[in-house]
């Protein structure tokens, strides 16, 4: 099958220009343009869903990101699920469903090396959610970085979020022995309090006092404090750790979409008072370990089926929507993992 | 040998109220005091050697520190080298050279159970330092919390400092790839490297710009930030970690002697970003550790014999001097380990 040549238009969203401060609906520009043929070792993936990660806002500044910068008029990036329609590459085949760093974009014409198969897996959108990286960060962030205990006392921001969801119900199955949530709003809080796990869901919204609000919940501090905030939040944890607490830092949400700098939280000296640690981390470096990845899925996978891993999924159709839909991230519009539907007469 | 009774007298060191910012002397008062009997479980410790650690400062506080405030009229506590002269603790006998957690004063009485014993030491100041507290503390640091690796790019703050100027030498000896530190003034910067190995040192009185200087010294960044002081020492570091860069936080000298908190570095991004991480530490939860300290001590020992491991100890002589002493530290005025021998007739 040959999708490429003059017939074949793919649209694609381009940053317009470079955006400062919040993001608004002039900084995306969806442009057509015809598909280029792939070149040897380079695939042609249809897009089937767009994942979207708050990190792409990062990608979007000029610098101080872990991806190398969106530059004006270039493609948005960020993580797709979807299918190849067309491979000179030696690893896929025609049919393969695939994930990986693509575009917002109907079609991605790129290296067979930057996808990752779906092995014996339906073309299901939870692969970019409980079953792909969303799930591999939570586990990941949870095991290894905060090294998680049975009895600890946990903490996670963006409780009722993509990776913050996932983090509440899994420390709870890996033996937390108390777990908590911060979100904002009383839906939210709801929803990661019945859904979720959580013991209780602190509404960052209703309260003047965050850090007090944390401390009468967790009246014996945090063990564990699974950031995805940053700013103040990551501030009141550090003030409530417990001897030797960890912190792992997936993500500083509150600093993405702002001009000015909210990741400098005072009082670090707490560290050292409580022998505490904070580590950041990203769960792409161990997307080449196998053995941890295997593990990681298999254990997943058994949650899953067992029904004991709620996975919700927030699924926006047409890719014309995209960027609509990503700007209901950083207001919090959001119920679940996010996700474009970028096709609906596509799986 | 009895040393209690009316005619004994114990000079104390207490603290005169609750000090805010800068200490003086005022805030110290040296008071006369019959010595009491030890009870059962107890031992009465000579006093040689006061060690003054800036941490004692955080100590004065009401609150925020590691170890319980010390209250005002209180004596001053901190870690001392003694005798014991009289016991009875099962674990002591009169004569034995003890580490530990005491006074500012002639005398301890104390239970026995908070006395380390230097088995087979003859009684040498330098057991609160290389073969002590210090030097355990550098090398706990580098080892256990910073992970040091054959290669590593480090960069140690209080470069000229008891720690400081060991955990340079260590870092050398344990393989380093590069070795930078950073202290105020020329003396300091010229010893740091003339007496402790530095490749480089940043003197940060010299600099309005740390930042840049650090970049200049290391331009491929920083492996390993063996923090002592903190405040803009450690946000510049923060900005200038390599990936998987390991920070140590063994002080944060720079926010004790302060009513305001400077221990708010910016850009905790960076830990994501480079997934990086940072720990506090305190090498008394380690203490207890047996094979820890055993082979740490030896290898210690090994480096001392071989001449490769300069300990340089600043000592003031008179327990009449202690409080001096202690505030020549804020203000820099100390050059290497800071000590006050109590008694010039004793060890």
């Amino acid at each position: 099958m040959t999708v490429h040549g003059e017939a074949a238009i793919n649209r694609q969203w381009l940053l317009r220009g470079r955006p400062v401060g919040a993001l608004t609906l002039d900084d995306f520009a969806l442009e057509p343009s015809p598909l280029r043929a792939p070149g040897d070792g380079e695939a042609v993936i249809k897009v089937h869903y767009l994942a979207l990660d708050p990190a792409i806002r990062g990608f979007m500044n000029d610098s101080g990101s872990y991806a190398a910068p969106i530059e004006p008029g270039q493609p948005v990036r960020g993580m797709v699920l979807g299918e190849v329609v067309e491979s000179r590459a030696p690893t896929l085949a025609q049919g393969d469903v695939v994930s990986g760093f693509g575009s917002w974009s109907d079609y991605v014409v790129a290296p067979g090396g930057q996808w990752r198969r779906a092995v014996g897996s339906a073309p299901n959108p939870d692969l970019l959610h409980r079953r792909g990286s969303i799930g591999l960060t939570a586990y990941y962030g949870l095991t290894r970085i905060a090294g998680i205990r049975p009895g600890d006392r946990v903490l996670v921001s963006g409780a009722a979020g993509a990776v913050g969801s996932l983090a509440g119900q899994m420390a709870r199955l890996l033996g937390a022995g108390q777990i908590v949530g911060i979100a904002g709003g009383q839906e939210k809080c709801g929803r990661a309090v019945a859904r979720y796990g959580y013991d209780e869901c602190v509404d960052y919204k209703a309260t003047a006092d965050l850090e007090g609000a944390i401390r009468q919940a967790m009246p014996d501090g945090i063990d564990v404090y699974f950031d995805n905030v940053g700013g103040d939040m990551l501030a009141a944890a550090i003030n409530l750790l417990r001897k030797n607490g960890r912190i792992a830092l997936c993500g500083m949400i509150s600093g993405y979409d702002k001009a000015v700098d909210a990741t400098r939280p005072p009082n670090l000296w707490n560290l050292i008072v409580q022998t505490a640690g904070m580590r950041g981390f990203r769960v792409t470096d161990m997307l080449d370990d196998h053995a941890f990845v295997t593990d990681a899925l298999a254990e997943i996978d058994g949650w899953i089926a067992d029904g004991r891993l709620r996975g919700d999924l927030d699924i926006r159709q047409g890719l014309e929507n995209a960027p609509a839909a990503f700007l209901s991230l950083f207001s919090g519009g959001n119920a679940g993992r996010l996700l474009v539907h970028v096709d609906e007469d596509g799986w």
